[in-house]
């Protein structure tokens, strides 16, 4: 059961079919002509989000069966076949444009992270990890959080609920104090949840890491001011690196031994693969 | 009322607040804290999504206003404020993401529709609009429809109930014949839908024009195909052209008297502007 | 609340409107225009359901305000103006066809209930109370019931829960004996409901009277069998008549003294009245 | 998937059983014996709904098997076997009402349709086809369009979102003129959808032919004037006669050569068909 | 189908799995490893809550299966398997604790029943019956009138639609009348409810015997005033004691004639009983 | 906003009144019955819930004002007045009990909590604090921990979301090594949470050190073992004690140098506090 995704399929569906339904295919196919499908990707990406794609046909017509070809994760030649689908053709025709929306924006996004993955991969002593944010796209936040890990990157909190993240308005409301944060942050937050913090100076950070972060969001900082906040943190916090991130850069960061980087852009610029529904 | 959004904004708290909620705010910002803040546009961009980053609001916590400084459709300079927002700290705290995650992918189809739009715009004689598609983030087409419109493009259908679109599944599942296809569409389509065909040969195309197409869909001709198909056309029917969009072909389309190009990359492939939630 | 009430309007407000919404008030009428309108009735009728036409249009827009001019129950004359109401154009469009259809059929139900109820009015003696039955629109089962009341008729039981009513289907299902069936709904029913069982002879009547039933309803009977009925009931239990009931028939079986005739027809066939909103 | 025949029958099932259930059945059979059961058309009328009926036991307990054993559109004698069921006893019982519920108003509506076309069958040279209206029962919208097709009659528009249709309202909104009504209608309407207009004077037909407006409803208007609309229009628009139609009229209409009527009757103020299930 | 059910079920997964699910089961357990488990009673108690046991496992995962050994009502030794699984390990583990949170509040529901009713259980001559109340735990109605069932005891009314029952508050609200109140009843009540008044006086029962009451509920009475009402009575109306019930109580009552006492603690206060999944 | 409790609060009252509502106060007070009502502590208890009690009023009916006089947290005297209420006497009688059932166990999960924590309160050198479990009443999750704050215990996690707790069952999936559950949680764990171990030795304790958990349960100890693990320990992780906690044994626990108990009676066996609402 996940029902954050059935609520995501039938509002898609719902938008899509409203109370009138797919008029083409009332108006050209008798409801119960059989049909054959195959789902093909017609680009390189990396494959993610088949729960969606499976789900929804589920919901369109428990009839229709799909056989998944490929594993989440795995990267596709230009042109590879995916998964075959047989059942009532009006239901395939009626649930393709919902079911390729959902799985394109998942391989995007897993595309995305492998593409950044891949720039560090071969840097040396690099502990490196890519993470995503929570700029994901609305009611996908499953489907993004696993299309990240798919394409080999790291999932930051889930939401707001699995990990304290300090930003600089939160500062701001208990009076600019880092220490003060992170006291209330520690006697306040959940028991099993760990502490960030955004910091913004070297400062910061040396106060940060004197209260107890657990780890410490360096907020646009530049190379040099990065390798300084390596020299200071000296593993007692990991680090963070976050806002603009580019290609170029990330090799610079593993090098410099950095923990982490977060890129929105993973999840909110992405964009969607060319995967394909041919009808046999 | 708008059921379809404010289905998409409480499945996007959900997934982001769950049961446990903002643990970051609850455990350092007191709930009644007062708070105000301010919506910025941070680069270039048409503005679109107001509704949903104004309602997202109203169903976190009724307290916060928002005050709109701006309005759809209009194009920003690089900073620009755009609203104002007063309440509880904790509720604008709270409800920030979910709204930037909508508007900004809002803004970013606006954005791609205008910068689509201007390219033909100094076409003389041209009658060409730009049409998005029903690639469509997920649980967001109303949204997306309304942002293609901000900027300036023209929408296709909303979904499969209000137009018949007749693609090559269809012709296929009649048994291949264009004729057979149109004939059944006006039977049983509804009776104030307009009919749309898919041709992919010249030869389609003048079945379909003697079949009582209202308009026809030109699927990947090239330049030369789809300047033939304007002059069989001759204006008895209206000519969308599709697949394989570029921006340098605009003009040239523009010029060549189709009356539309319809393009999934304005809705599956624009990325997220810049927006961002200053709290003062 | 009325959680069923609202549940009904929004299914049916999702029906009409779709995704798309209104694509004619959309295309024509300013998003802001102000609007009045007048709610009319056209033709003689009781009035009955201004809880669903009310809460149609705070559920399409707040800015709707409805000021009710008549009262449930009340008998309108040929023309009649019953309700106004203020607020954007554009939603008093929206809403109008869906708060018609709520309405018009209130009003049919609580019409048909006061014609019934007329035909025994003069009766002298009459203990005579006319029922409606579980034949109700689906969806609608609250406002038919306020409509018989509001149409001066009675109310059988509102659902399968707040009364017992052992059916043929019933008494067979525990091998036939009116005894057992009697006897075994005094064990498990619930406390505070009573039992009423439907005969078809009146050998099954008087062994309904000795069992203890609360209410005996008669299926079919004849006006002689009916009249032996209530001799043999003698008030000991309460008769209600069942089936095959006319206009012509009502005084007679007041006359008879039996205390309730139930009629489907009251809820699943009436007729729409005339009701037209005018806007000015 | 319909989401919204589900939403309705689960409405209808939650507001007869509410939370206590069916207390008869609960108190008199035992949940797990067997049962078999009829369903009956006991009297002459056109089949529709088998839909509802079917989906109704499913939710109530998929355990319920239903053989439908006619067809939608099929005429029934006066007593006439249309489906068996079988499945545990109680489950029969607890959705016997709802079920019946909502095919006997399927069954009216196509009843009732089938009717108003048998009345033009016979014309010569008549092209009068005899549509619906959105005067449909709350949350039946998909049923009652099913039903009038089942019955032989045209659907008109679903609902707002697939077919521009302007009426007095409308026009009035925007200063009285047909001609602005129109064009703001072509600028500003979904491209797939055709314009029809509501016209109560000729020279008002005259001034929206010569606007272009695809269909044209005439407003009450009587035969002489219908007779001088078909001269008027001459077929470059269609014409759609609404308002006091009557059993009497419709052939002289046919006669006439007007292309539709819409009669709201067929769905506002068509009777529940007597269907009966038999438990044996 | 219990549509209620359900969505307690659904709510209670929500609230626990929330949208990132359970993260030690997904960081530690491979998603199609098999699994088994044994449902385990660990004291003696009475069993209840099975439906709800079996559908939320249903509602985790369809290929989850359980083998009820038990049935509702009976009652445990010390140590007792009740329930076998079978199915993913990850499903077990998934709604294990949501599963358990259900059936130990039901058992502990029926087994504070089964010991009020065992206290009553040897006292000859005594009709008295053991009542609960609407004091159950919040959207578990109707598996806490089930396991007060289980337990050997009495439901009072399901909510407040399925009988009267008329408290000083209501009294207060008509001017303090008895005679009054319930003449209002029988009036306006539901046709197949009984009615049932809360008295506090002897005057005030003789009232309401005079006046029709069906069942009187004594409040807070004393043994000897509570003597006194029965002599009172003389089985012309039932009679309900309330508030105040203690164990050592209910023998004396039951001798006394008294036909029920309800006892809110049975629902509102029971502990919940220790129960155990052990995966295999 | 908190979706979570809207659902519980209307599914409460949808158990409670069905679609036919509160027949008693339907038959006695007249709908605009002005009322007055007051909210009483009948015996010393700590307040927590009223966001549940203010909420069931507002969805209720809006019209219905609650003035709340005392705060979470706050302990009463054994009668004393929390609340005023002012509205619709009608939907003051109709929203009690429902109001009342939710604060009551809201009362007593924070009474109970307190009574453990008054336990430890004065024992020199304790840092022990009382904690909760997930075994919290369906569908009250997040009240309940609440309600566990409110009386000054401490939250363990929310859900299976926000925090890693290894228990048995895990470790056995993964074959019985601790080392390898612990790798595998820090390898595939969201990065935000920290990880908790449950053992049942000294030796598996010492392993779970080295293998770097944050936090280890020690399951089911007594007191020797107990002390033997705050010695090995030696606050390199944290130590939480659970199973067979009784109050006796609480002060012993907090002088052993323990970090944690969880009792989950807490919350799963909690009796309802006496809360009253006299209408006035």
């Amino acid at each position: 059961m996940d029902s954050y995704l059935d609520r995501l399929i039938h509002l898609s569906l719902d938008e899509d079919l409203g109370s009138a339904g797919d008029v083409t295919t009332g108006a050209l196919v008798p409801p119960k002509a059989p049909g054959k499908a195959e789902l093909w990707a017609k680009e390189e990406m990396v494959l993610s989000g088949f729960d969606a794609f499976v789900r929804t046909f589920e919901l369109v017509d428990p009839d229709v069966k799909v056989k998944v070809e490929a594993r989440a994760g795995q990267k596709t030649s230009k042109k590879e076949r995916v998964a075959t689908l047989t059942g009532p053709l009006s239901s395939l025709l009626i649930g393709e444009r919902t079911a390729l929306n959902l799985m394109q924006r998942c391989c995007g996004m897993a595309t995305a992270a492998a593409q950044a993955v891949s720039l560090i991969d071969g840097v040396k002593g690099s502990k490196l990890k890519i993470l995503d944010t929570r700029k994901t796209p609305p009611g996908m936040r499953g489907l993004a959080k696993r299309a990240i890990r798919d394409g080999g990157a790291t999932n930051h909190r889930f939401g707001l609920f699995d990990g304290v993240l300090i930003k600089d308005n939160h500062i701001a409301a208990v009076g600019g104090s880092i220490a003060k944060a992170l006291k209330l942050a520690k006697e306040n937050a959940p028991r099993l949840v760990k502490i960030e913090i955004e910091v913004t100076t070297l400062d910061q950070l040396r106060e940060a890491i004197a209260h107890g972060a657990h780890i410490v969001m360096l907020d646009n900082m530049d190379d040099t001011k990065v390798k300084a906040a390596v020299d200071i943190a000296q593993g007692k916090v990991e680090l963070e690196v976050s806002g603009g991130i580019t290609a170029e850069r990330l090799p610079r960061l593993a090098k410099l031994g950095v923990d982490y980087v977060s890129m929105g852009a993973l999840t909110h610029s992405a964009r969607a693969m060319d995967l394909s529904l041919e009808i046999l």
